[in-house]
């Protein structure tokens, strides 16, 4: 079982070719995304073949996937011999078991499991460097859009400062359809589930975790340390209204998914949430279900954007990292280490509701909180002020201090510097 | 001052292959690239060290290279045994023959030679492939963006229909900068000459040269084929005039210096000049000395920029070329063959002065020759007219009768679709 992954090893540092015959992949799980991963296989898109997949039932048809040995035992799969084990499980357990014995036993894994790399990430790439196995997962954040394993063997390239992106293409839909149709966050969502832009349960696009999980990939992989999901300021949609994405629109900018990480002065600052972006900022040209990714690196700016998830581009990026596996790149290992984060101080969208104070009022109200005014918009008694950068625990004590004082309805939304 | 690179080396190679010394890097030329190279070398950047240099001047002094063993002698290179050979000579020969000997004999070569692997790119590499020997050239084209490498590993990604991009800094700052200041484009290349954003002679960034053959190393790096960039349509800045830029703004686009391939029903089309963006595209965004490539690849359409050369971003793309290349990952074969390149069919900005015809008069003169008119502007006593999509041929046949009918002046840019 261990011969193909020596052969791919010896392949690397021996400077030989890639094998000549296809390369056997073994399918742990067959949802949505494994079975576009058969298919592209069956349809000989991929220099591979399909030889076993790992299902709960074995006894239901597969169509398009072509002949493939379906099973419910794990052992049955790495005995079959695989060249690369394709894990597309999602979640933690079975997952990250059957990952890290794959590796144990050195056979090249390629996952596009964003939660297990966010939680695991680091121990299980510890495992495949010690046992000199490929182990890739260019399908977890931006799935459309080749870049992590790029920056994986570029020491230079790779020492970034700064990350703001767009990494969620179901919620850059949902905000790109309700800003253009006039509509609410659930009419736009459920457009987005009838196209097949969204899953029947939509919670963690909607909610902002599953943006949490693919900014804990991209921290780790660029070395800015291992960070908690559960510990970055996340925000979700649910309580946009559509007139702030109409007032964004009055502001000059627009509202979109954003995820953001910087580090600065030995602190790492981070967050996940609708955040208003000007309208000359690169982001803001990312609309429907595009991905983005904007990298402050040591020689510049680079941007990359791309398609956002879907099956046949995740498969298709998932094929490309069999490829990759099988010709033996060797697991390049990631500074490591907790890192604790922080939310940042950032300008601020806040909308104002249902007060007859007067702007002045409510400015030099803010004022006394240190948050100052740059500019304002009002639409049907609503009143949006774009602020100068503060933290958050100085606008949400104002926001609180207001709502108390006038009992107004007030939501605090991040903005991006121009 | 090494110490730190060291360090890095073990981190970078916790695999198997994990030189304890860091890389042994041979310099061919030390001109402005190459001393960016010997200083981020020097200054501890990269897990590297530079042993020697091929010189024309081995007296002259070099600040900030570190100890190096200056030499005339290409022998005298190869026998230092370096671990990767950096190729910046620049042009043809001799550096052709240097990086070909380098090869056969298995001395890995990174090279930013764009000349070289637009003209003899398909046989180096063949080269490169017989002997097993890593050959990389990622800072040949859009040197601050490392994705040529990812690419050439990634067999479904690199399904590249259509490319259009900015690959040139120099006329990128130069249209931005004449355009913002409304200036000539000579009095803009002088700007960029004193911000050092260009050389001393920049004729080959103006003339579309320098972008030629950039765009024939993306054309056989994304497999449609070998070209010679002398057959590709290329037109320079030289005709412009300040009223162009302007009149294009005020069409709701900008002119930017634009390189463009398509592959579709078997042809092969190309072009390379000053071309009018529309605000909605995404190259519209693209300004100052950055660059930018578009792919419609088969999994959708992907978008790179970042910063335009120089050498420090040119360097250390290089350098993690050489990383790269010390980890020994073969090179892979591509598709070659010569391919034909046609001019392609595209809307025109069409520019129309010092004539008393009317507007209308025109419109039906260019309709005899089956161009349609889509919007019209005028401004200073000229027209602009954007137009649907025809032939160069044909463009360029009813340009000839308007002016030897009405003695005007015209000038026919290309224009890319919304």
């Amino acid at each position: 079982m261990s011969a193909p992954a020596i052969v791919a090893v010896r392949d690397a540092f021996s400077r030989a070719p890639a094998p000549a015959h296809p390369i056997a992949i073994a399918l742990l799980g067959l949802g949505q995304i494994g079975a576009a991963v058969a298919r592209l296989v069956h349809e000989g898109h991929a220099p591979a073949r399909l030889t076993t997949a790992l299902v709960r039932d074995v006894t239901r048809t597969r169509p398009h996937c072509g002949p493939v040995d379906l099973t419910r035992d794990i052992e049955r799969v790495f005995a079959s011999r695989p060249d690369v084990i394709v894990e597309v499980l999602g979640g933690v357990e079975p997952a990250r078991t059957f990952v890290r014995t794959a590796l144990e036993r050195g056979i090249p894994v390629v996952t596009a499991n964003k939660t297990l790399i966010a939680r695991h990430g680091e121990e299980l790439l510890d495992v495949a460097v010690r046992t000199l196995t490929p182990f890739r997962y260019e399908a977890s954040v931006l799935a459309g859009v080749p870049f992590l394993g790029t920056f994986a063997a570029r020491p230079l390239a790779a020492r970034v400062s700064k990350l703001v992106g767009i990494v969620n293409g179901t919620s850059n839909y949902v905000l790109s359809r309700a800003t253009a149709g006039r509509v609410t966050i659930d009419e736009a969502m459920a457009d987005a589930q009838r196209l097949g832009f969204a899953e029947p349960d939509p919670a963690d696009d909607v909610n902002g975790i599953d943006a949490a999980h693919k900014l804990a990939v991209l921290a780790w992989h660029f070395g800015l340390g291992s960070l908690s999901p559960g510990e970055l300021e996340t925000r979700g949609l649910e309580r946009l209204h559509p007139l702030d994405l109409a007032a964004a629109g009055d502001l000059g900018g627009s509202i979109k998914p954003v995820a953001s990480i910087e580090h600065t002065s030995g602190r790492t600052s981070a967050f996940i949430g609708p955040a208003f972006v000007p309208g000359g900022h690169r982001l803001a040209g990312v609309t429907g279900v595009e991905n983005a990714l904007l990298l402050d690196t040591s020689s510049g700016r680079l941007f990359f954007s791309g398609p956002g998830a879907g099956p046949i581009p995740t498969a298709a990026t998932i094929l490309d990292d069999v490829v990759e596996a099988s010709r033996g790149a060797a697991p390049v290992r990631r500074r490591g280490g907790s890192t604790a984060v922080i939310a940042p101080s950032t300008p601020w969208l806040l909308r104002v509701a249902g007060t007859q104070a007067g702007g002045e009022d409510i400015a030099s109200f803010l004022g006394a909180y240190g948050i100052w005014v740059r500019r304002a918009h009002t639409r049907d008694g609503r009143t949006w002020r774009l602020t100068y950068a503060c933290s958050r625990e100085r606008i949400d004590a104002a926001v609180a201090a207001l709502t108390a004082a006038t009992a107004c309805d007030a939501l605090a939304l991040r903005a991006l510097e121009d």
